[in-house]
């Protein structure tokens, strides 16, 4: 496993402590604005760091336990919005746009193949995962692939020059395998983790938590570690977000960490390399409750809650101007002694 | 009493509604940015709604009551900090630029004059409030200009083209004035209520209660209605702040509200019409605690938190780019029949 990470340049980081400290303002007053301009400090090794050149990659694939009627839409969908990012019209897409973003998204295993359309990488594992309550999603020749395709877009964005990475996903029926894997990694009950996803009612849910429960049950002797658990009850497009946010931090590339499926996957990024851990922040409090048990297990807070629950990276891609306006006023605002402002009594 | 207020298009959000159902996501998904598109087009009477020209207008006064202590900064920080603003070096002027929106800072108050400075309006009702805890803030008179230099602010955005108000404050001491009045018009308990502003310690605390507690009392019996309220216990820039958050309402001028003080004058508009509501979005969670009153009378919800108490009109600035996308999304997502996405099962 190559885990060799990077790690954040400490001295930038004090010396962006103590610009903050001298910024014309109550000490602590733009709360997690400073944290965001000092902790980009220490990814970019600059006092003022900057955000010119922010990547999203989005990556699609099906799941074969979607035949266990755990989703509200049915698995086309997935296929459907693959060619409804390459025109556009995705709210993924629109973010991008809005926001300078470069956007790609990578078929890892949909269904059916719909390449080429533009802006699709085409990166095909299989056709599909197969389907957990029969059987483990991937091989491990497969989930080898996938992390490899999530470390191909990394490698798109560093040459391209990013400098902040966003990994999106779109899956039907991805919520049942990040809520399998959270329960499993975090050791939290069904009932606390299970949700409506795209907008299943209370019935279908019990279904999705006794579909999930017979999966964990199946494979439980088999899931000794993090990434076989990815494996076992996981899909082809966690395992490229896994493969990708694992190569940001090997490179140093800071990320933003979207909704409930990109945190199963940070979460198992973060069990094999715990490092990886200060590369990341976490953009969104999603309406999906298995989150918050990634947000318990890796004692992190998310910066906003807008009760949102979309996935693709949207709630990620909205921290975007948050994090420029971080750096704009690191940057920009005088020095109580430029600005002649008296400090406190 | 000017009190005739605009009201938002229905039709329009009706629209609204019907566009954020077509469009490529699982219904609700995007939370609370569809709730900030539906308003907009009622605010806009369009169904489709853009902010093009926002507009902030920071209000800078002093209070008498600083000479009781009741600050970690001495009073003179309000006057530097509006040469600050002049200047483009504090938090809100970086902001702004940002941002793209029109910016002022307007002087109804300081206890210095220091005009003529490039962005300064002055509109000096007096050299700072009286010291509440001995005497009423203002005169009615004082009062009356104080409101009506807020309106002036709401004239010279909409004749600027402006689509969308913020109001910020500059004002050492103002946590003081907010936290009385927050107090007496929620009837919520001081030490509820009464937080550490720029950076008092406990101790200071308990004294910045006390002083809160003999202006209560002192005042009680005059205290009569919300405008009374901030004539005895409020401040000059509340003041103005309230003026012009009413005359936005007036004019059908979307708000965004911002921290605690803006709270503290929306309250009071809110109060004096109560429909003013209808036009305001509260931006975000303060540190101080006496907002959380307001939000509960109110029984609004802020969009974001983070962790900030600066004022200024800040937090209000950084929900700028956060409604913009809202518009963009809802603007701009395919709908589920020009995209061939299956809908639900």
């Amino acid at each position: 496993m190559k885990t060799l990470l990077k790690t954040l340049c400490q001295t930038s980081m004090q010396a962006a402590v103590a610009r903050q400290a001298s910024l014309t303002k109550p000490a602590g007053s733009l709360g997690r604005l400073e944290e965001m301009a000092i902790w980009l400090a220490g990814c970019q090794g600059r006092v003022c760091p900057k955000i010119e050149r922010p990547w999203i990659s989005v990556f699609a694939a099906d799941h074969g336990v979607t035949e266990e009627g755990v989703s509200a839409f049915p698995a086309v969908v997935t296929q459907e919005m693959v060619k409804n990012f390459a025109a556009g019209g995705a709210a993924i897409t629109v973010l991008a746009r809005e926001n300078g973003a470069q956007f790609e998204v990578v078929d890892v295993g949909v269904f059916n193949d719909v390449a080429p359309l533009p802006s699709l990488i085409s990166a095909r594992v299989a056709a599909g995962s197969s389907n957990f309550k029969l059987q483990p999603a991937m091989t491990e020749a497969q989930l080898q692939a996938a992390l490899t395709a999530g470390e191909a877009a990394v490698e798109r964005a560093l040459a391209a020059g990013a400098d902040l990475f966003i990994g999106g996903e779109m899956g039907i029926g991805n919520t049942t395998a990040a809520a399998a894997m959270i329960s499993r990694l975090c050791n939290a009950p069904l009932e606390t983790i299970v949700g409506h996803g795209t907008g299943i009612n209370d019935e279908q849910k019990q279904h999705k938590t006794k579909v999930i429960q017979t999966a964990l049950d199946l494979h439980r002797a088999a899931m000794t570690d993090a990434m076989s658990v990815l494996q076992h009850i996981g899909g082809l497009e966690i395992a490229a977000l896994t493969g990708a946010y694992l190569h940001c931090a090997r490179h140093g590339l800071p990320m933003v960490i979207d909704g409930v499926i990109s945190c199963a996957a940070a979460l198992v990024a973060c069990k094999v390399a715990p490092k990886a851990k200060a590369w990341m922040v976490f953009a969104h409090q999603s309406v999906e409750p298995a989150q918050q048990a990634v947000f318990s297990d890796l004692a992190v807070d998310p910066l906003i809650d807008l009760q949102m629950r979309l996935g693709e990276g949207s709630g990620a891609a909205l921290a975007i101007p948050l994090i420029k306006l971080a750096c704009a006023l690191h940057a920009q605002m005088a020095t109580f002694e430029q600005a002649g402002v008296s400090g406190a009594d």
